[in-house]
């Protein structure tokens, strides 16, 4: 049994994946360029991918979808615009886990695995509609008519707040520490944007100790 | 009323593009490489799109897809496979319009576009699934969960065939010499894969001159 897992190099893609690998699974990791400020984080997937023993690990350049979203639409790609501190607009990436999904579908054809898991959690399902579990069970339905083929679309920590990943990611034994979750790209994590925010509220909700080294 | 627009530098999608316009939309036209061996049809896709006065037309560098579908999967990426004279499974690149119709999605949130046009038709649809209109449907209701956008999924060709196409774009007044359907990326299309079958018949079927140059 072959899955596809989607891995950003945050700690909800590595938690995700772990399981896909604990139910048996030959994990098959798929990272993307897509022109991110915070591309040190293909760093910590590579670490994590490592850490699981993934059969593969392909890192796909997509950076030219950056020119897509083109000015003033992300703030996770246009380097001119203020990263903010709470969730706004400017945070989302558009379609942006449909695009990865897709392409790990082709990818999951390819190597004629039967499932795609991807990270996304409770938590970030209330702000982005491309972590809900309806968009899942939809793009699993395109998927099957894009292709004839039963692969299936698993979220497994979508009913899961961000603080009850950390404390799967504990209990599975996995190297938190090499996880990164920053949207800008400094050698620390900022500690001030969106993701750090939630990123320290998650290991203080969850009781453990924050490895991170935080900037801010 | 924008309308992104796939555009492969075949008449197929020439076709559609130039429905889209004929609408009122202002279009935004993209067309990928994904390490296919006939990129030379991005010239082509090139041409139409200055031809229909498109107001961007992107080119998005998804080439290494190529290292994704890896050896023995499909004869258009992988140069050491024997392009087939008829369908065979290894026309096939698993979920190409999918990812394709992924990106269109992320790029027409980008700039508020409603609707993306692809040229699916109902030749191909016989063969290629993500050619076939559940597969469009499907594709749109996963666009709407992962934006929360009304983006339409369009594929005006779907119930013409490959002919009824080639007699719209003459009607059309679309310059079809210009535009590019072999597998191979020959100075002229090769005049035996698949693609260059399905295009010599089908301006045969429709009574048309075929002003294309073939070597074979």
């Amino acid at each position: 049994m072959k899955a596809v897992c989607l891995l950003s190099g945050g700690p909800d893609s590595a938690v995700a994946a772990a399981i896909a690998r604990n139910e048996g699974h030959e994990i098959y990791c798929l990272s993307f360029d897509y022109g991110q400020r915070g591309r040190r984080e293909l760093e910590s997937a590579k670490k994590i991918a490592r850490f699981l023993g993934a059969r593969e690990h392909m890192i796909v350049d997509m950076s030219s979808l950056k020119r897509i979203y083109g000015r003033g639409v992300t703030a996770l790609t246009d380097e001119g615009m203020r990263m903010p501190e709470r969730f706004e607009r400017s945070v989302i990436v558009p379609f942006r886990n449909g695009i990865m999904l897709a392409v790990a579908a082709g990818y999951a054809s390819a190597i004629g695995a039967d499932a795609i898991f991807y990270g996304a959690q409770g938590d970030d399902a209330r702000f982005y509609p491309d972590c809900r579990n309806e968009f899942a069970t939809a793009m699993e339905a395109a998927i099957r008519a894009g292709t004839g083929e039963d692969i299936k679309v698993r979220n497994p920590l979508v009913r899961m707040k961000k603080s009850d990943v950390i404390r799967l990611g504990v209990k599975l034994g996995l190297p938190l520490e090499d996880t990164w979750s920053c949207y800008l790209g400094g050698r620390l994590h900022c500690g001030r944007c969106e993701s750090c925010r939630n990123r320290k509220r998650a290991f203080r909700e969850a009781g453990v100790r924050d490895p991170t080294k935080y900037s801010g």
